[in-house]
């Protein structure tokens, strides 16, 4: 393939969708069903027309461009990822992959490579799951797991519903059923996204080749302790949340620290109440997030913080209280795929480590029922989410170029 | 004394002075220059001139009640507390050593007792500083540590200064220096508060003997990290906030367990930036008050934060800044009077504990440079600051009995 023209192509497509936000200037803010969405989408649907795509937007505002193969009744090969955005997000997380699946998609027909199965280049809605509280709805909708019952349940800031948000963006949410696929339609799922963290940036290597997906275990824990003077309680008389609290909080990154790479716990938000400077705190709020390759070690890690909660709450009388936000299993990705990205790295001589992606995407959802992969290029400084997200063009198209080889070999 | 009486007219004038409140129902809210200060001021006034006091409200709003001595040049006993209250506290807290005061001169005057000196009953205003953020703005300006710029300089939620909220309430901020006394004109001062803490109350004893006001410092404290994404950033390559914070927080209250009683340290207030459950926290702040009746003790105690400190952020590169919000230095209460406090309640039977304060008071500030002396009544649970605050009145009688003993003997 040619490089350079891939990366010049990847750069337009890249630029020119950067315009689709609320907040220009201050990184890309693309919530699911706005005008930004509604921009982006217009702009993707042209860009596959033009590489020969046939296109289609399906009810819950998933983008499809499909390449189609010679027999199309074979299971197709899926690849994309999501065009919304985090608030004041990168122009890159989620976009990029979807740039680079038509640009496969252009280079196979361009080149007039028909393959036997149908390759979809696939735009999903609203994978962050930022403006609802929700996440994974596009790729959830083609795989038959959103109910119009679950848009109703959801709500954005300003009280407005998935349901809602939908109907004023022009669709009808009963029709979310027909977003779902017949599963037995989708082969395989490929995802090129950027990397989010600091590993390939720090240790310069070209490719990261996602050997799994982490699982996740995310909880908001209250401590219980009880209110008091902070000057005239004697401190055998007080029951204080925030000590409780920091003898737990205090052991959660080293807990994680024991474990093998791959594996991570944080406590990113923490709150006293009622927060005086002067008050002892009835109660601390603080959120752990544990993620790693095996589950044993996440459970192992929620269980001796919970064995910790016990030990501290227990001395002086206190409670606690844990609510479950979020379980995710981990997810392997697909082994052959991942030793075919390996001999094309080898081959075009691109450096490359085998790595567990730390966060999720469309490709946990769908990875849960078929033979999935993903690929990582270098961000900058490992920053995302924020406006200063970069990756250079030339990257993308490394990745590309692999991809390429991936989906003939698969086919 | 006739102690069921002085019962009876302390309980009706607290019982009335509930009255002026702003959140009817809902404990006293009583901020310094509002229509519920000057209600307040009013009926302290008329109970005073009941009693037969000298009535004058200074350029600041203390309300002063006079008994005059035989001898006015001698430099007189000043007794009270102060009339304003925080947001939703207690019906006691300050005004019932105002009450007391009242009862003590109606006691002294009724049965013709002429002291030598004069007894001036003091209600300030605004010793709490919920208002505007100061605190002991009433005792301040009687010895003249009060300035017009000052009052110019701090201002209110509504941003409102103290020198507007003057001026509408009817003063001339410019005459605060006018609420100045000649020093010389205080021989002591004399302070009836409600402990605000459990110690009396679950110990079963009926009154207090401050021995000292502990010093206190506070700081607010902020630990630099770097935020990254929780997911993708390994534990070797995060500088997490929280996890430096609290593995100072953790040893905190222990610092102060093991120093001697009286010693309290505490962290009420936490908070983590950005404050995402998927975001390394970028910092974290918290608060730290510490108290004890050694200043040295204090001092210890804060160089072993800082050193904590030093240890957990230097090891990743992190940095911290501390904000001194407040220092005072302990003020130990007149020996003499508190002999003579003692006396009186072995002699009245009543159960009694030489202990520390460990909130500030308006004797903390003329502790400063008078001799003073306090006693405490128990709070049930030790409940203050809020609604639920309570002493029962026979409680208060049991003080004034003590306390007019004190003055009798001082005089």
């Amino acid at each position: 393939m040619d490089k350079q023209l891939s990366t010049s192509r990847i750069e337009k497509d890249l630029e020119n969708l950067k315009a689709f936000t609320a907040t220009p200037g201050n990184g890309c803010t693309r919530m699911p069903f706005t005008k930004e969405t509604r921009d982006a989408a217009e702009y993707l649907k042209q860009v596959m027309r033009e590489a020969g795509l046939e296109v289609h937007e399906d009810s819950v505002g998933n983008v499809l461009g499909i390449l189609p193969g010679k027999d199309r009744e074979k299971p197709c090969i899926l690849m994309g990822s999501h065009y919304d955005s985090v608030y004041n997000g990168g122009d890159y997380d989620g976009i990029a992959g979807i740039v680079c699946g038509i640009e496969i998609a252009r280079i196979l027909k361009d080149a007039g490579e028909n393959l036997d199965c149908d390759l979809v280049i696939a735009a999903f809605m609203d994978e962050e799951g930022c403006r609802f509280g929700t996440g994974y709805f596009g790729s959830k909708s083609l795989l038959g797991q959103m109910t119009v019952e679950e848009c109703k349940h959801f709500t954005d800031k300003d009280n407005i519903s998935v349901y809602q948000a939908m109907t004023d963006y022009g669709l009808v949410p009963e029709n979310i059923p027909n977003a779902a696929w017949d599963l037995d339609r989708i082969g395989r799922y490929i995802e090129l996204h950027i990397e989010q963290g600091p590993v390939l940036d720090q240790k310069h290597i070209e490719l990261g080749l996602v050997d799994c997906i982490v699982g996740i275990q995310r909880y908001m824990i209250t401590v219980n302790g009880r209110s008091d003077h902070a000057g005239t309680t004697p401190m055998d008389m007080r029951l204080d949340a925030v000590d409780m609290a920091s003898k737990v909080i205090c052991h959660i990154a080293d807990l994680a620290r024991a474990e093998e790479e791959g594996t991570v716990a944080t406590v990113g938000y923490i709150t006293s109440v009622p927060g005086g400077m002067n008050v002892v705190a009835q109660s601390a709020s603080f959120s752990v997030d544990i993620r790693s390759k095996k589950n044993e070690i996440i459970n192992k890690i929620a269980d001796e913080i919970r064995r910790l909660l016990d030990e501290e709450t227990k001395k002086g009388g206190g409670t606690y209280e844990i609510d479950t936000k979020l379980v995710i299993t981990p997810v392997d990705m697909s082994a052959p795929m991942l030793d075919i990205m390996e001999d094309s790295c080898k081959e075009h001589g691109y450096t490359y480590l085998r790595m567990p992606s730390g966060a999720g995407h469309d490709a946990l959802a769908i990875g849960q029922i078929k033979d999935t992969v993903m690929i990582f290029v270098p961000s900058k400084d490992g920053r995302s989410h924020c406006p200063e997200e970069y990756t250079p063009y030339e990257d993308f198209a490394k990745a590309v170029e692999v991809l390429c080889d991936l989906v003939r070999k698969v086919d």
